[in-house]
């Protein structure tokens, strides 16, 4: 077995970037309940996990005008009724997901009627009120780091259908029950490469895959190895930029050309204590308005050190993308400053990656279904090509786009190719 | 100036295949009557144009049972009522699309809104009748080689605001009013790259392109050309998978992930002679069920052979391309022979092309717009990369996709280029 990574670090849309003495998360960060397959990996190779939530009240930005609340009470929202409607919708979507088969929602009885119209769509017919809109936008956004139009109906039925429900999602998202990796989460990986030792060679991006009828042969650059199976682990939009001999059938290309990876420019800044704290505040924050519209408190496990994070989403991320540097980081601040004080406009480190420019991944969290896409080339997500077996988080059954789906993924490509090569039971 | 052509002719989507003595179009074939730059280029290096037409009834294939028409008269549908509901709701399309700026849909006041939804979603709120949905589909199908719920809406109004009507459209595509290339379309390109002589090197795919201060190096395995300005002319969707140095900004790349092609495969049977002439027939068909909906008379000027040629478009394109050339093979000639008779089983030649096996296309007609796509991303399909400049059918301002576009297209990035190299007033 070999690892072949495109890039010169593992871990994928896991990474860790030291600043201010923080490991900082600027990819995927926290871990949710009900996942166990990424925990149960951490825990095998001694990685340690600790609850990411921190008391006191969150913070709504809407109108430039700051509002506190209790976490796990009622936003807010200027217009009384608004949340209980975005609620509503979200309970709403809950109910219709339980009409569609996890893992093969294309197999849902309406399912043609889901996957042809649009998520926007479903909403303006489901929620009447703006402000209610705005707030299931921010949802969105927060959960896909897309637009409700960039996705089909039946695409977040089906994330909903193999994770639990809509509310759970963006709760998970927003506020509690998650847990964070002491280290950073790209302490997995890195530890797993560690036990794999030389069978992972880094700065090998794969540029062309070639079936022969007793093998397959791997070109990165002068580098060929030759194998029985290969599994490709690069997003669907990702796939099409590896050559393939012979070449993919049409439809599998054209899926890879149907899941376009969402858009997000993580930032974090780092003090020298969490001194929203001082205020009762946790450091969890919604805004009305760009650049970031969800914040989070991302201070390490000690407490002692300090870290703000905000999410920069969608459209937002395109924006905000074509900003300089600098103008970005100011930005930012000031929304820190206009949640939690003037103490935010001074970190000691500031951080950020925008996914869109990652060689590797041109986007982030994950590739999202347009409408049409899971109906029409959804079986082709995981569907051997002869040797070529395909992983990766948008390959999974449940968590989609999440490290969980990301492990369950390689556990089903991996059993796959064993079952291929003969070696069942073998684990 | 330099051509480096990935194939190993010129073309690209116009491809001309001989069988049974006949020059077969397998890509794009005939033009409208408004299409002034494909038509002056013909004329320029000497390829004439003949009325494509053919006299005499067109046939519906519905429910399995067949009726002809005159043209120009309503399509006779099982439902009498079905036709005209369907022409109300193109000229409705027609109607918002005046709301829309020819070459910049992004502009229009209701922009938003209309690239928020699906034509499906449209569809659904503006045809209440089952079969004037079907022959709605059955339009979008002919048009675009894609289902209603691939499609904006917004980019369906864009297309109309840049070329006149809905129904135009259909019309031109399914019967009247246009014309076909003596020798095939193929036959443009080829002239004109015959002009251009050594400047034109085949078989040269482009991988890398690097841009430096003083000038850009495009690279295609070991050759390396050193240029001033390139322009990339491969559809959206496959402007990804080239490697560019420094990367593409990730909005530019994320625009790739999101115009994917189109999926039709074109079939010619070719016989001795035009049968259905005979009995007063004009070898145009729509049928209500794939493998192919629509059907034209593809048959040279001479008019002494005949030439059948089904679309499978769309999802059936996908659904039959997974069957045996054989199996397909048989069935669209089951459905030639219910539409003109049994002497359509026993062709002198079968031909036929699917886009999405092509290896520098992957799909037709052209790079399609889902929701989201034209607002977000739609201004940087033609707004160039410091030296790399864009073209393409579909970066037209007007006939997008279509031959007429790309000519628009190539005109429009000669104009850039040679403007920026200080050569203006040159043409």
């Amino acid at each position: 077995m070999l690892v072949l990574e495109a890039r010169k670090r593992v871990g994928g849309r896991t990474v860790s970037e030291v600043a201010g003495g923080v490991a900082l998360d600027m990819g995927g960060q926290w871990i949710g309940p009900s996942q166990h397959r990424i925990k149960e990996l951490a825990e095998a190779v001694g990685v340690k996990i600790f609850p990411a939530q921190a008391p006191g009240r969150a913070v709504i930005w809407e109108g430039g005008r700051r509002k506190e609340y209790e976490q796990g009470e009622p936003v807010p929202l200027e217009t009384p009724e608004a949340f209980g409607e975005a609620e509503g919708a979200f309970r709403n979507l809950s109910e219709l997901a339980k009409q569609v088969p996890a893992g093969a929602p294309w197999k849902a009885e309406r399912a043609w009627e889901w996957d042809g119209q649009t998520l926007e769509t479903w909403k303006l017919g489901s929620i009447r009120g703006e402000e209610a809109r705005f707030y299931f936008d921010l949802a969105v956004e927060s959960l896909y780091a897309c637009e409700p139009r960039d996705l089909s109906l039946l695409a977040v039925l089906a994330d909903i259908a193999a994770t639990g429900t809509f509310e759970g999602l963006f709760e998970i998202e927003a506020s509690a029950e998650e847990y964070g990796f002491v280290g950073g989460a790209q302490e997995v990986p890195v530890r797993v490469a560690e036990e794999l030792g030389e069978r992972v060679v880094l700065g090998c991006p794969v540029r062309r895959i070639i079936q022969g009828e007793d093998g397959v042969w791997v070109e990165s650059g002068q580098t060929v190895v030759e194998t029985k199976k290969v599994i490709v682990t690069v997003p669907p939009a990702l796939r099409g930029r590896i050559e393939y001999e012979p070449a993919l059938p049409g439809a599998y290309d054209q899926l890879s050309q149907r899941m376009p990876m969402g858009a997000v420019i993580k930032c974090h800044a780092v003090y020298d204590e969490p001194f929203w704290r001082k205020s009762s505040l946790s450091g969890d924050a919604l805004c009305d308005t760009g650049p970031c519209k969800v914040i989070a408190d991302s201070s390490p496990q000690d407490g002692r050190t300090g870290v703000l994070t905000g999410f920069i989403l969608g459209r937002d991320a395109r924006v905000w993308g074509c900003h300089s540097a600098r103008e970005r980081r100011q930005a930012v601040l000031d929304r820190f400053a206009h949640c939690f004080g003037k103490e935010a406009l001074e970190p000691e480190a500031y951080a950020e990656l925008d996914w869109a420019e990652e060689a590797w991944s041109r986007g982030g969290y994950d590739g999202n279904a347009p409408a049409g896409v899971l109906c029409d080339y959804g079986p082709m997500l995981r569907e051997p090509i002869g040797r070529i077996h395909w992983a990766g988080a948008e390959t999974a059954t449940s968590w989609t786009g999440y490290m969980e789906g990301a492990v369950e993924s390689g556990q089903r490509a991996a059993r796959e190719v064993l079952t291929g090569l003969g070696a069942i039971g073998v684990t």
